[in-house]
């Protein structure tokens, strides 16, 4: 057995057994190692930051990581903006990246660049299997290595003669350890906390955005009058079916400052402390009022579930959903939107979502300014959940979507996503034409970077010139998203009209396979 | 003045006028002040891997730098690969990355990331601009180290709070200053090697590829019968019009070694001694043949030109072209294949590019497979430069053709692209459509990545069966290119057949603007 099938192998042993892929010539053993494993699936991409994106979208839906098989230091870099957005979301994730035979390193030719340097930039954990004989090690350890907790980017590089090498020996990593409990102690200390006057301020984020999480939450924060708030962009949110819906940190920090104003003590549950997106003139980074204490109830390497189910308990008491002699949760209330009518704009596009949105939905929000009503119109529908823009970095949206219909082919996959974004990893369009999978993409076409339009008043910048205005639009040429969406083989319409936005949506929403739809907003 | 608007000035004041732009909130800054600095011309693209490509094809055609203005570490990386491709090319090039003000880094907020490390991995020259005051000048010593010599990245990193500031002082780079000549006692050792018996080969590269450089080079061989060969991957090869059109060393390295056999003495002018690309199983890394010596006439970081018309001096008298006494070049045969016709082939295209090329035409080469009978059809054709995949990372075609469109609007672009690396950077198409640019891109369609077909059987790999070779192949679904180009403004049409193929080419040639050719290859 070579090098490569032996990694191969021990991926699947090790519970990864899909590999998002583009692969080069070093490795095409890899490639060849594929009608040997069957057990590994494999999806080609035509662009590696679609690979790295549906890695992480995969992982979030799965609970566990996928492989990318990516091609030099060059095919790394083109995952790197989505590695970083994976790296925020702290999903595990193993990048297997070949690189010239070891021999041949020496050479310096074309193809030779600072791949560990790059992997550096972005993995908590990064290895070169140095012998054909120790890749399904290395590649069990990255397995290991990606759970953290929290989940984390392992890369292995593996040279091309250590794939071609024979002496290969399959290796699996042990099974995924229990995550760290928080201490009583920390759990009774913010009880104490939140059962303080005047009321604290509970920030639940990552496996906190959780079912259990949620409910747990809210029962603390009912039974004790603390504010509850949930962080922006979360890798995975539960929402709808009765679910709590806690009020999220806005994005702007002069809001986000809002609502934490009077705060004397926030205490964080599987997030981070809130601080500002990016700096603006004559505004603080940190977001936390002056004077507010952060207490941390859990990180989130550690059970920060378990930890809000015994905070919930202690303050609440026992039981379940509003169990014996217990406060219950406040779940939010069912309701849909009315169909919508009229013109297509951001409220309207809103409503035909929520008025649609069915069971089980994944949905994956890149949608940027024209999406800020899309949470409201949906919190109260259907069980669903929702994977936000976890590092910032626009193009992961498509991607995301691919990985995570991949994960889940029996699930709805919902992708909105904005105009401007969906350019950067067009080409995961083609992934879900040929893996027939079942995600409709709403693209909010304003024609322009919107935000940035914002951006440039909010910093400060005067802008008012006609050069720089013409730098955020585009729509000169517009983007004509049917004719990209039928060029990579995805069924495409578009809406230009409230009712012409629901008939489509319905008509995808029943219908197998992927499909585009282009939302032209009013101005 | 603000920092961001003295640095803008700084980069016009140093000869830097164009820029490719990518800009995010921690840029407006740049975006605002393009009002107040109209010498700068701001070329919006949708994705960074285009502002890269671009801007190394707008060096190689202007023989100096543009900038590119990328948004912290995500977008700096997806500009790499085509940084990687532009530092094989030895090209000047400047990044101005924005980065988080400088107190905001200490957050880490979402977006923040390893920038540092990620400009490291292909910048020569790398600096943070720390204040306002200094951005100018920071920006005039990146415009001067991108000139290296030889040509390298130059990446300055300016945080966002060193833009908005005041106190922004213009400075401008000192001329640039001439390549270092090579030694005359170097000239004299390589003219008596050339003299010697068996003949020597003489190995040109880089600025060697230029006219006056290879008339010399062709001079010096024709008078001592040396084997003049020109490296595969030239930053610009100077073609047509009677220019010598030496043998190129070939990609594949068994091929390579074959063209090099016998050799005793190596000569390389501007290039590197020949390495395969990449390794294969039971193939030697360097090609150089065994006993063979390696000689320098010039490094690329000297003016390899001028060493060379004083070897051809040396070794064939003074004078111009075949001078008084002295030996002239070997003028390639003017000849264009008659226009073809029936199927369209690998072999029809080539002759329908060779048939219609027109005068003074920049061509792009990413053709990969498809497009290796272009060269003998185009040799005896009208003058032409010749860009290639200079750092072997697909998806920069496209890129270079905008980028030479940009800093040649009076040249006819004609871009070769191979389908499969089209789509890594297909979104240039947009960017042209926008600039009006006159680039015809004929796409290659053979819907596959026939080059890991063939690769999958060199090294070794078995790759008889159907889940490897469904990995290499693109046809399903197939490509659109038609739809894609439209759906970003540019106008196309399908060839089927030789005849359409020449007539659609004939009237993109005759039409002002871009327009894309999809032709589809005969399997």
């Amino acid at each position: 057995m070579n090098g490569a099938e032996a990694l191969l192998r021990s991926l699947c042993a090790s519970g990864v057994d899909t590999c998002f892929a583009n692969p080069g010539t070093s490795e095409m053993h890899f490639v060849a190692a594929l009608d040997q494993v069957p057990a590994m699936r494999s999806v080609p991409t035509l662009f590696e930051g679609v690979a790295t994106g549906a890695a992480d979208g995969f992982a979030r839906i799965a609970g566990r990581p996928a492989a990318t098989l990516l091609h030099l230091g060059p095919g790394f870099a083109n995952g790197m903006a989505n590695l970083h957005n994976a790296r925020r979301a702290q999903v595990p994730l193993v990048n297997v990246v070949g690189d010239h035979a070891t021999y041949h390193q020496r050479f310096d030719a074309r193809l030779q660049s600072d791949l560990w340097g790059m992997a550096r930039t972005s993995s908590a954990w990064q290895r070169t299997a140095n012998r054909a004989e120790d890749a399904g090690a290395d590649a069990a350890d990255a397995v290991a290595a990606s759970y953290g907790p929290p989940g984390q980017i392992a890369t292995l590089i593996v040279p091309a003669d250590v794939s071609w090498n024979a002496g290969g020996v399959v290796a699996a990593a042990p099974p995924r350890a229990p995550l760290p409990r928080v201490a009583p102690e920390t759990v009774e200390h913010v009880a104490k906390l939140l059962r303080q006057e005047p009321p604290v301020a509970l920030l639940v984020g990552g496996a906190a955005m959780s079912e259990r999480g949620l409910r747990a939450a809210s029962r603390a924060a009912a039974a004790t009058g603390a504010k509850l708030l949930c962080e922006t962009f979360p890798t995975v949110h539960a929402r709808g079916g009765g679910l709590p819906d806690p009020e999220k940190l806005a994005y702007y920090g002069e809001m986000a400052m809002a609502q934490l104003e009077g705060t004397r003590v926030l205490v964080l549950a599987g997030s981070r402390s809130p601080v500002s997106f990016f700096a603006y003139p004559g505004t603080p980074s940190d977001l936390v009022p002056p004077g507010c204490a952060v207490e941390m109830l859990g990180s989130p390497g550690q059970d920060v579930v378990v930890a809000l189910e015994q905070l919930a308990e202690a303050v609440a008491g026992p039981g379940g959903v509003g169990g014996p002699g217990g406060v219950g949760y406040l779940a939010a209330a069912r309701s849909r939107p009315d169909r919508p009518t009229g013109a297509l704009t951001t409220e309207t596009m809103a409503a035909a979502v929520g008025h649609l949105l069915p069971e089980g939905a994944i949905v994956v929000d890149e949608s940027i300014t024209s999406g800020l009503s899309v949470p409201a119109a949906t919190a109260g529908g259907p069980r669903h959940d929702w994977l936000a823009l976890a590092g910032g970095s626009i193009g992961q949206g498509l991607p995301v979507a691919t990985g995570a219909a991949v994960a889940a082919p029996d699930r709805p996959v919902l992708c909105l996503e904005a105009d401007g974004s969906a350019m950067y990893t067009i080409q995961a369009l083609w992934t879900q034409a040929r893996e027939g999978l079942d995600v409709t993409t709403i693209v909010l076409a304003n024609r322009s970077y919107a935000i940035l339009q914002f951006e440039l008043a909010r910093v400060g910048a005067s802008g008012e010139g006609e050069r720089a205005g013409a730098m955020l639009d585009l729509h000169r040429p517009a983007l004509d998203f049917v004719d990209l969406a039928t060029g990579m083989g995805v069924p495409a319409a578009r809406a230009h009209t409230a009712d012409e936005l629901v008939e489509l949506l319905d008509r995808s929403l029943r219908t197998e396979g992927p499909s585009l739809i282009e939302a032209v907003l009013a101005p």
